[in-house]
């Protein structure tokens, strides 16, 4: 009897931890934008359901083992790499020259370290090369041709470039280039469709990864938030872990995804007040489109974005999973 | 009398104002390292102070004049990279491959826009570059051939990268790939050079620039946190502009320019409680090696490092004037 009621103390006292210790929760992101529901076909949108799912599942399956916030946030973000429906490995937007050139990064909220690249034209997955950056260079960024070396001596998946060909996207430059000629300037695109993930793990560990093609008709190599660190990426055990996706330069100038950890830190927001009081508050308010995934050391999750639509979801050890497209 | 009664009363409520009006700081560095009293010669020391007043005289002319703290800081920061002596520009540590790969960024506290090059080979004053693609652009950050078309369109002076040779520089290339050959590791440099300028004008607008030649032995075509707003370099009216050298990894890692912003803003920090707290608390406590320079919205002035000297100066239009290599 005695025994028992010293395990039954000891189940009280530590149930808490064992329950915290079994939670984990993925959210990811296949960017946001002017989704317009009437110019969406009912098919293409099942498709894109389908896509995200298979991508939070590939990240969930490693969550459930056990496994970590980094490996189940590289393989989310891969499964969006290999498709063409996102702007992002396969389904890259085309440069001004008609080519394409890939920005990556992921971090590690437990240990604060980090890795990116920029500028590629030949890596089939940047965000495993952007995770090797992080894992066996001292380095955090690398970009264009040194960054294609630095992945073909790791051994990654080099391709030939017409492996980014995609006639959707390339109809797109085409649009972007006349508008340009004729106007004088390029509307932005329907859909920016950059990828991202964050995760934390039942060992209490956030991370987060973003992958990107940049902007259709972007020059002079131009490098937008997905592959900055407290831009586009943050993690922090401490706080939160988020991945953004939108008007890249602004989400530079205004460190949106740092910003979010500091407000929480700082002023003690929570996830969802720093997170909307960014996208939803300063960038609005600014004219500037976008959203974000993000995650803190809790479990709670935030989805904020201030286009019609961010192609989003999320999945718990609950149980609880969302996926959606438009605001509703 | 009314007349003089009046006018002495509209002089006491409106002398604040004019006072506050009239006040200009500008801070610059040029590099934070160890710095050894014992190895630096007296002629070498004073050839130092001269270059650093030399930049401090150009910056603060600007704005004596009333001209902008951008222009100021831009003015600074071109004649650190003329010389020889800072790593920047003209005295650009070597990569690994024998070349020299430059970064810089500016950044407009009062309108929030921000400009950066990184990894280009050829142009002579890079802050100059950055600052036409703040302000001629819709982007942040271009990199490398890019940023180089960039530069040759806007008639900015180009220079055979041959221009960027300095015997010692490459004489410290030489020992780092000994160190690397015979240890495999590379021992940070005895001074790192990097560049930058901060500056408060009569107008109340903060500016902030950073200029570098990055790591000696640097490869793949890394970037550090010099180009990165939010990490090397950051502006806001509304807290401070800072510019940061040092482990430029960390800076990335630890968004430190921004960091040091939302520390005042958030936790109504000093500036100077903000920026020591991250370079001898925070970076201290993981080794990491670097200083910063930054000014306040009221024209103070922080200059924190860890190292044991930081080239570094201030002059405010109080007359006061500061300008300092070691620690004491």
């Amino acid at each position: 009897m005695k025994h028992f009621v010293i395990s039954f103390f000891l189940l009280l006292f530590l149930s808490p931890l064992v329950y915290a210790q079994g939670n984990y929760t993925i959210v990811i992101h296949g960017g946001a934008g002017n989704v317009d529901r009437q110019r969406v076909p009912e098919a293409r949108e099942a498709e894109f359901y389908a896509k995200l799912n298979e991508a939070l599942d590939a990240g969930e399956a490693i969550l459930k083992a056990g496994g970590s916030s980094l490996d189940a946030v590289e393989a989310a973000v891969r499964i969006m790499e290999d498709s063409p429906k996102f702007n992002a490995g396969r389904g890259a937007v085309f440069t001004y020259e008609g080519g394409n050139e890939l920005d990556a990064s992921i971090m590690c909220g437990s240990k604060i370290t980090a890795g990116a690249i920029a500028g590629v034209t030949n890596i089939r997955n940047p965000i495993t090369t952007a995770r090797m950056v992080m894992e066996q260079t001292p380095h955090v960024l690398l970009t264009g041709k040194g960054a294609e070396q630095f992945a073909r001596e790791q051994g990654v998946e080099i391709v030939d470039p017409s492996y980014f060909f995609d006639q959707y996207r390339y109809d797109q430059l085409q649009e972007s280039l006349r508008q340009m000629q004729e106007q004088g300037y390029m509307e932005t695109g329907d859909m920016m469709g950059t990828v991202g993930a964050v995760a934390l793990d039942v060992h209490g560990n956030l991370a987060a990864a973003t992958s990107t093609g940049g902007m259709t008709a972007k020059r002079y190599n131009r490098v937008g938030d997905s592959p900055i660190i407290g831009a586009g990426t943050y993690a922090n055990n401490a706080s939160c872990a988020v991945s953004a996706t939108g008007h890249g330069e602004f989400f530079i100038k205004y460190a949106v995804a740092f910003d979010i950890s500091a407000r929480m830190l700082y002023k003690g927001s929570s996830l969802d007040e720093a997170a909307n009081g960014i996208i939803n508050g300063t960038l609005n308010d600014l004219n500037v489109s976008g959203g974000l995934v993000a995650v803190d050391k809790d479990g709670n999750v935030s989805m904020p974005f201030n286009t019609s639509g961010m192609f989003r979801g999320y999945t718990k050890s609950s149980g609880e999973r969302v996926v959606k497209i438009f605001a509703d």
